[in-house]
């Protein structure tokens, strides 16, 4: 059941939640999960182009006007528990220090994910080095929160979270192969809501709500529910394990 | 829910169904799923080097004895609805002709399963080709059921159904990937006594106990529930497709 | 130069050339290309669902259909040379015979098509059988063709042409990666207007006009040509042999 | 050691067997091995281009010209032990027939090999769709002639041999992926000398004497052994699995 | 021959090399050959679950304890040769410094190895990101040994060395694929002893013994040597290069 | 056309532009195209073993040696632009620095590269750690220049260019497969020659002498054309984008 859930969302620039599970987190948010979003850097460097095209920007514009959008776009999809990291990108790498390691550790014992969001370490973005580098942080932040060795003075040690992959922009050449694919049809308008809050980057506004429609279809055509209009779709780092096919 | 669900389980040769799937089948007729079983072929030539190791032994009496076995097997299991439509093997893809092609179309619109078990067809059976010409015939079968111009007089079309692949024997040579890990623990008994009608196979019987319990240390593993003691894996041929993440 | 290819389209239903390649065939055809296609089957078992809810739909009638929506298409995309073999579909395969073999390779030796554009062979689709069995055909056919020692009386031997993969449904489920993304800008509305034949299909119309967004999307991303807004993809049978780096 | 051993050879076309594997029959023939080859086709049609040009070429002609030519060159690697079974090819999978199929399971069960050669089943040939159908056939043969089930009178079942995949003409676009490289250094001349008996095939003389040196080169650098010279390079249709690593 | 054999271990926690190269270890010592194994962490923090689970336990006494565990292990092994390098670990990569780079150089250049057993590089673990950091730094300290420019006064430069991987805990999700199987039926019992001092994971005991099953049924089924009982599996870093096909 | 275009040549030793698309170079200067080239090392521990042979070796010796060495090699290749970025090697990871990142991105956005040739990123070399290293840290770097927020003085933003994989030397085991086959016919004796200044490495002459040939071979199968005699080959980052299929 979805209002059971916690779900830890973990984004390597500003937008990427928003573009790649926007749709989920306000269903989840909707059916009473509760949903924690940290969002590791302001994309300042990589992901703000448009931004930069402005009269006068400078990395304190960016980062206000990055943070400003983003709030919106967080309100509309109902996240209450937002967290902004503000680390410089493009790279990210050099900066997932031990000291970051720590934090993320003790954030995951804080929320105690049943789910975590963030990006895909099946395939390898072809465009954005960050996001593979976010991937295999979360990743080895989630085996090492679970270990009961790896000791954080007040918080206990969690257990094995499920993990999925968010979309990467290019998906086939970036290898993202979907493991599971989720209806997002009531909570569309707001997705769509949200990703206006970024009108600097329109053309992914465009492309993102296509792309929710060419995710319905799939779902349509794998499930036979009919009433499926719209989609994500995510990796599994894992296999399904329960007491069912699903 | 198990106990709505409608299952059609395709296997190549007379055993396959029993290690490879038999808790899962087990536990869904114990729910209450109406499970049917096709054995394509009783494995003669292929799966019966201990029957033909017998003084005198004949294709009669080797049909005999596997039926013999499987018939025990399936009571055990408590599948109430097997078929035998005794193909030979070993190659088995000659035989999987447009008739049988038609047949099975039939039979898929008749039982109008929810859930078809057979073959892998993500990998590539290392050893055993009949399984690889199996899994790829079911498959296509199965779209074409789907189809409303595929007509057979009588019997409606079906909804895309939701296809799980078998183990193969040797997993990581075969190209073998779990994607669902199903817990088999209370009917794990049922298994055993089922591959126990396989005598001849002894070193089978073992074989696949020990695999539940691998397949067990995975699920808990996985899912973090140490109550999984033993169970089954299966590949997905297409996405979770749904309304939350599993 | 596009005005001086010729180009051989084999499509296994009677819209997949359309859907998949409907703008690259604009394109070259409105440049001077000389443009064929081969539409091996109406796709009236598999790929008209719409056609037959119809009241009293017969084989006839879908095929009336499907060869009147098709020769429309064809005339929208200004296709003057188009054949319709008119096979079996679902399954296609046991009608890929030694004659029809025979058919196709005489068809490339008359031909003698610089390009080759029919359905991928790199991965595997995940939901059409067809689609696979005729990426196989085709390839073997070229091959034969190109061979001195398969003799077609008064047709000779052809060089080694290029061929093209049109993209599946789903691209990622099925392995498809893109080798070659082409602008289709200035032929866009005819492509649309050419889709529009097959109205019974109108979720794929969306699909495909989305889709073809997307492509521009990534044209635009990794040419850095902004005046790229519609494209379409391929995959490449073949790496890219000449004499710079493109 | 080689001297023990017995091999069987399956050769798609007339010189397949030569540029592919010519050394390592050499030297096992030399060091007293039991060496058995077959033919399948004289590749009148796929493999004879340079035969096809001479003026008045005929299938008698080209089949007379490429048995003299194999024949040599079999006799120069030493083989005793060769049969033409005269198939026809391009393609050779229609003719790769139920009688055929029992045919070469008679011939694994007589020859009794500890090794077979045949052409390379875990990529996929990117020009030679007979090679494909060819590694497969001989694999569901062997995997067949070890089954008790499979009666041939008089010749009792084989136990499970292994088997290795020839170097495809363009390897990388071919996805084959050397297994075990050989030495052949020793009876390079030799195969070079089998090799000058396809004159017609002038330039695969040359491609084929300088991969030898190309594996030659891998050979040193892999084993850190510089005696090697010259090499072949094969894949494994299995792992090794024996009393030590190797 | 194995006696005249050298071999170097690198295990990245405490009992790695115990579960999944024990049988090897002692089979290659009672043959004489000369073995050393690197342990380069205790797994404190990642690998001794059990070990916190008692009341009170520090660092401190979590390293006695695993030290305990591991030298008694060894010593029923056979193995003379052990280090304990005592990095921390989960994460370990931050630790393998250029000083411990330089070390493990200086460690192979001492030892000399014709063999190096190490984790599997080929695939990417699953659940246990140290194990991929150490696969890549074994590979490149050992690429790096055998180096002439990298210079360590008083130690000679290495030859080419064969590596092999380890089997990692869920094989077919971290794609690993087993490339040589060795029976190690004649120091099973000695394994199992070896594996049982680490009685706080008596799962990991029933696991490894039967997984021994397992690559034994493997062993008997490829290799056709009904002898092999008990086996371990390997990956190659490098394919065979020798003499003969094996 | 090449006269037009700017290449980027990042080559991780002081003779892998050389070996490995020194044709492409020579042609490219050779029709008017502005080749600049960056090494980033001299290979003075990795790539110099002939080098440390000689009595008395020394760093600056071999480094002397290395610079003149391929300062000859670039001058008969007509290269005008070469830097040495002298960084250690084996390994170069660790000084592949922020400060080094800084310095190639503002090198890519001085020359502005239509085009940057450098090691491959899709396979894994199998003998190389540094060129992997190398491979990624230009494809993050030819990102991150083609971003607006990552702020060098005076040095506009560069727009998306095409990146290309130099062939390992060990293609199939690196997984490296051609994306593009480059005729090299008419500046092959200058690249003969360029090699030639490597007299130390004289086996890796004679390699990558027969490699021009293998590929020319595969160039004239690929294309048809006869008149392609030697040829290069490298990988794509990223598909083909354009406006017609090549």
């Amino acid at each position: 059941m979805i209002k059971d859930k916690k779900v830890l969302v973990v984004s390597a620039h500003a937008a990427d939640y928003v573009w790649r599970s926007g749709g989920t987190i306000a269903k989840y948010i909707k059916h009473g999960a509760d949903v924690h979003v940290v969002v590791l850097s302001f994309g300042i460097r990589g992901e703000s182009a448009a931004q930069w095209k402005k009269e006068g920007a400078t990395y304190e514009s960016v980062r206000e006007n990055r943070l400003e959008e983003t709030t919106k776009a967080a309100e509309i999809l109902g996240i209450k528990n937002i967290e902004f990291w503000d680390l410089p990108d493009y790279p990210m790498a050099p900066y997932l220090t031990e000291e970051i390691r720590d934090r993320l550790i003790r954030k995951i014992r804080t929320v105690r994910p049943d789910i975590i969001l963030t990006h895909d370490r099946n395939g390898k973005d072809i465009l954005n080095p960050d996001h593979n580098a976010v991937a295999e942080f979360v990743f080895e932040c989630s085996i090492q929160a679970n270990s009961r060795g790896v000791i954080t003075e007040g918080l206990a040690t969690t257990k094995q979270m499920r993990l999925f992959g968010f979309e990467p922009h290019q998906t086939e050449l970036s290898q993202f192969v979907p493991g599971e694919l989720i209806d997002i049809t009531e909570v569309y308008e707001q997705k769509v809501q949200a990703m206006q809050c970024f009108q600097a980057q329109h053309h992914l506004i465009q492309y993102y709500t296509e792309r929710a429609n060419l995710r319905g279809n799939h779902l349509r055509r794998i499930s036979g529910n009919q009433s499926y209009k719209y989609g994500e779709s995510f990796s599994n780092f894992f296999p399904v394990a329960g007491e069912e096919l699903v």
